[in-house]
């Protein structure tokens, strides 16, 4: 189950991120009504408050560049759900500098053979 | 139960980081059989394994500050879980710079009220 947990951790940061980079708009699908959203310490519940936090971020064009993934299962009596933990920079379009980010995600599989977001806290790292 | 969360976030955050800091062999007694560490990219898996790392890292005098604690509820039917994300710098002893750290802990309720690490994973941010 370790090993899945990696692997799945991988993919579903792969897959976040490119949906953040390019279609933000998408990322909705990857909550649920239940779902929780931490950003810079303002929090959102629920697909369509997070959503809406997301897509009004003021990053018109941005890359998320990952430094580190880390993943476990969640559960200590194997209920599938995988906590992963990312550390990575920002790029902003036009700007030198990047804007170095720590997030945490609790996936939870979904009766489709899927995952959804459950948690989601976000941190951005000052020097 | 969001609030709830915050408080036994904020108050384990406390209590972790004031043992480590003071008293780091009696960390074991926060984690079980069934835990888990990722400590920079590394795996340790069980009390036994994870307190033998802690207290074999190569800091003698150290001294955690924290900067950010967000806390959610882990579990979309309210299973008692709770996910806490930390940000926050290590002071070593002798050493004018710091290093600026995240971790993330997941929560779960014991029998007896209280609660144990089920998942740990720290990283260190370089700038």
């Amino acid at each position: 189950m370790e090993d899945t947990a990696e692997m799945v951790g991988r993919a579903f940061v792969d897959h976040y991120y490119h949906l953040f980079d390019n279609d933000r708009a998408s990322l909705s699908s990857l909550y649920r009504d239940t779902s929780m959203l931490t950003f810079e310490g303002q929090k959102f519940a629920g697909s369509t408050e997070i959503s809406s936090k997301l897509t009004q971020l003021p990053l018109d064009q941005c890359r998320h560049v990952i430094s580190t993934v880390d993943s476990q299962p969640s559960s200590p009596t194997g209920g599938g759900g995988i906590v992963v933990f990312v550390s990575g920079s920002l790029q902003l379009a036009g700007e030198e500098h990047h804007l170095r980010f720590s997030q945490m995600f609790h996936l939870i599989p979904t009766a489709e053979g899927s995952f959804y977001v459950q948690n989601d806290m976000f941190r951005l790292s000052y020097g």
